[in-house]
């Protein structure tokens, strides 16, 4: 049965239907972190984003679609993402053993433009077919193509909500209009995820912010209003703040591997922030199992301390 | 993770998508029989199918809809299953708690035809946006009507099916070709469990049979083959035979209230007979609720045994 | 703003979307019983039902569609419910004036069947391009035509659900099936309530039913529970209890015109038992505008106490 | 590749697409008899169409999915035909191991009508996803539903057709029009035949027939024609004339168990009459599988000598 | 019957429903390859792709559609892929002799463009009536277009996937973003396969890949993990590993006219290196048919050892 906490987070989901609550239930309610509010998610689409090599060559089982299942389940994850392939190819072995995310629409680096545009690799369909609690979604704010996305985003996500699914949203800023370092910018992070957020997004996934603020409009309002922004663990609230005042799942990225400690760090900082979990995906299936679910489990353990 | 029994049931559905495995793993998953590939299913559409008071009126916080999310919850059923007001009524509240199956057909004894045919009440698009596991659907085999039935059953499965839910099929024989003894007649019984299973069922639920047989031309052949049908174990296990040589789900029904030893013996040779399990209603909401639990949990103790 | 009982019925519709919940509040929130959770409902589809003369010779501005609009405002009820030319032919001069409910079928008496079925004359793209907060949909339990009426309501209730409307239920026993007293018996009423409530109504009216049981295996249950069925407000009460346990809006018609005060005895009687109002036509449009005010401004004031 | 009497036989289809002489194709060249332009077929719906005991008490393996593709595969049949549970039930197990027939109508026995109307139990898109050749129809001439019976097919089969399917019509005169001979009479059954053939059926399956004449206006033709029919030859070729002069497949049904040495006759009878083979369900199934084997094999080397 | 290593093949597809395994199971179950596993596939879209002249000249009975049929069979190649017109061209004529592919987008070098973008020009309904086990499809990854070719991939593989056909895509890195010489790197090759498997492809066909590097980030990764590339084998079984694994069948593409000596060695490299299989276009149909016949010979017979 759903706990407290579960129960007030699907209390903030008013316009959905039952169905698209009972999915986030599954989510919420699987796993390590089951009933505590927080999630960890494996996300495996960097076969698709960077390359097989890239992504699986340090640790070889990752080319195999069943490694990933495996390692979620075996971590207590809450759920597993990925792209089309990497689910079709084991959604029967593991059906109904771990809740899935159906990452729709991916980008590669063979063609990596400056305004990136993701291709939708698959549907709303495909995810009710392979038993998915929810489909993921990328947009890049910032990508000269941004509306395009958004607007692919909302005809997704419409087809999904009727159809009792979740839409996790991942909003990365990105583009020709931003600097480097605007990409994980506080002001840049914190619009990115309220846009997601804005778009209906159920659950959203932003990096973690720095302390750099990208847009001068923005800078100055930041500073008068004097916004608490110098420790992650503020940046982490504020981005909570961002997303409707803590009424929407908001979690973050890990980003490429680290040091573990640093990792833990960023962890402890996003729970002291209010923020509802990680999803962490090269730092997981990128060493070998033993050691992944060692990590996983001290991160899961911070969450649900 | 799924139980290798659960696995093995899973395999025996080559045909179905992995969103249909992941709901049959929902079903099988659940309560306090989860993973023993036994299930338990708490329905309740009796106040359509024989008017309120008549359902309710001994036990009346029965009309109201949460009670009996409520019961199925705490007595640790598989599923629970009724009509579209009743799911509605409370989906958004459990949402998450217990997996539902929608009876998408029903019929009521305000117009009772010799040859019964229910009306649709709800569909495969009300099942997906209320979050259910599974549709429900009767077919009254020996009605006059039956051809219009399994033609609505057909259209509905095929939906169904495409958008990952399982069907569940309440065969029951009842109509102007058959006598009142014949409703439980083995031979009748284990036809109308078969044409289930050739309708394309996922889950069959059809009344336990008596040793009666009643048509001329089937009691030949039992007789001369000895088909072993005289315990009621016996009878299951026939049941069990005529649905694909237990290659598909089939539970049984309990029928209206009784003396609990007597249902506890029922179960038991359902259990010897290799049966998968019971839906019990009337016996299980008509009387209080502690009565209930305690009856519920007896039942499930000898199957999870 | 909506009061604390408006808050509390619209809780009960928690798998319906807030566009529907919307216009169960512009039903709730409108006229003289605005905030109190009662209805006064006027309808006039008796032109259609029962021939115009028949209908509007005793009072002949009610052949003037423009009539009924400016009768229900200026007697303060909650809303107007029409079949479809009456509402087109003056809901551009009203908009936004009186919620309107779309009555989409409707039968006549040039050709009264034994067992009635209703045609669809309307349907929710009409109520959406009229600008009515609700469709309303008459079904005749115990005719033989059930199934067909049940699953006509099933597909239009799905497409207004979907689209935000809220779905009124006309629930008349009637047919071969049942006795002329059946119609109004106890046991039938409670079972019309429970099998519109079951079907998805968010509104449902029923007739006020008398003390007579009609059928058989119903009258044991009500005589060995002992259920109180003596005064009308007992059977208001148990009407309200077989629609949900009082979890769905159920309101009373006041058929032909009678005596005044008896009719204000009725109304006192819905309340006692805890209805939420009435939907009263011929009574009021077949007198005098100004004798119709007083009417149904007693009957406003009996609820509204 | 094509031997020259399976491109004849396709060069009759010249309407038919190219995807429909494929699958013609699939069942001309599968098993002992490929090339030959011969067909031997295991149907088994009897579990649908007699009941379960009755069709496979006798030889218990039958009550399993599997046995039926493992008996059609290992006696070298071109084809095997059954209701959508039966092939669902192991389709993925034999995946592209012997060609389908999906029989998308079935009747049952439970309420036998003297006029029978079976029911749509599948469909063309089920036909696809399980990967069938053809799909099955059965059509009852002389049933007082003939023209429903025809219409379906009419839909299926123009559905069938545009998706590249082949179309096999079981034409079974049956009904209150006809007398019990007159089901199997030599003027019925050519009527039938082609009835079948102007409905556009690829394969035609029809009962053997006696010399009985049913209809009194096609008596007098015969007797005045002088149209052979003395013997079992000269009806075959009779049948056969009737499907288009030999330009349409035409396959005939073994009916119940019998003495083999019969049914041998039979077939050489088949053979010479210019037939295309057998349908042979219950004589099959209805023995252990090393008798069946044999029995098959005697059978299909009568028609590939 | 499917062979151990068939069914282990098909054992991967385990979302894709019987249909799509059964046309699986006709391209691995045909020709002198059938049963091994391996597959020797005859393309002939270079009309197309390159004109008629530059494909056809040097070999003039190759303008003539059923040659290629005639190549294919009579070489004992598992399959043909065409476009629309070439299929549709001879279809009828060699209905059922060989699998067919259709490729549904083409690209032509009248306008050649530096990022190019292929039309469809046939599509999943053409493929049904033609009779076909596949769609083929071609991306260029690396394009600049490369969104909206997988888009399309997308839509079109939704579709094949329901109707039961199988995906065969043709993954080519090329485009502005890319060096001549990465199209064929490593790295890019890999990562191309790797997409069209995340894509949903059953089959995947690259051109062999050398031992270059394109893209910085992956070089690195390459050279820290000591990825075997020096041989041609090693690079053949990296790509096998980029395509989960080996869980999905990947066959090369021979590229222009060629020493044939090298090309047998190309081919004993790919199944060294576990590929599973050539598609052979120019290599076969430009050169006279009896050499063409021993040199595809020559080659199956290396596979089939």
């Amino acid at each position: 049965m759903n706990t407290p906490r579960v129960k007030e987070i699907l209390s903030w989901y008013g316009s959905d239907n039952p169905g698209t609550l009972t999915n986030l239930a599954r989510l919420l309610n699987h796993g390590k972190l089951a009933g505590t509010g927080r999630l960890v998610i494996l996300p495996v689409d960097q076969g698709f984003e960077h390359g097989p090599a890239r992504s699986f060559a340090v640790n070889p089982p990752g080319y195999d679609p069943r490694y990933h299942f495996e390692l979620a389940m075996e971590a207590g994850c809450n759920a597993y993402a990925a792209p089309l392939g990497f689910i079709e190819a084991a959604a029967r072995d593991f059906a109904g053993e771990v809740p899935l995310i159906l990452k729709i629409n991916n980008h590669d680096v063979l063609c990596d433009e400056k305004d990136p545009m993701p291709a939708l690799t698959s549907g709303v369909r495909d995810a009710l077919r392979l038993g998915c609690a929810a489909i993921g979604f990328t947009i890049y704010p910032g990508s000269s193509a941004w509306a395009k996305m958004y607007g692919q985003l909302r005809e997704a996500s419409e087809m999904a909500k009727q159809n009792g699914l979740a839409v996790v949203v991942w909003s990365y800023p990105r583009g020709s209009a931003l600097s480097k370092q605007g990409e994980t910018a506080m002001d840049v992070c914190g619009y990115a995820a309220h846009i997601a957020a804005e778009l209906g997004a159920h659950i959203i996934k932003v990096k973690l912010p720095t302390d750099h603020l990208e847009q001068e409009a923005a800078r100055k309002v930041y500073e008068k209003e004097k916004v608490a922004i110098s420790t992650l663990a503020d940046r982490v609230k504020h981005v909570v703040q961002c997303t409707f005042n803590g009424r929407r799942i908001v979690i973050f990225s890990g980003g490429p591997t680290n040091n573990d400690d640093a990792v833990y760090q960023e962890v402890t900082a996003i729970r002291q922030g209010g923020g509802f979990g990680s999803i962490i995906g090269r730092n997981s299936f990128q060493r070998k199992k033993d050691q992944a679910l060692r990590f996983l489990g001290k991160i899961i353990s911070i969450y649900g301390n």
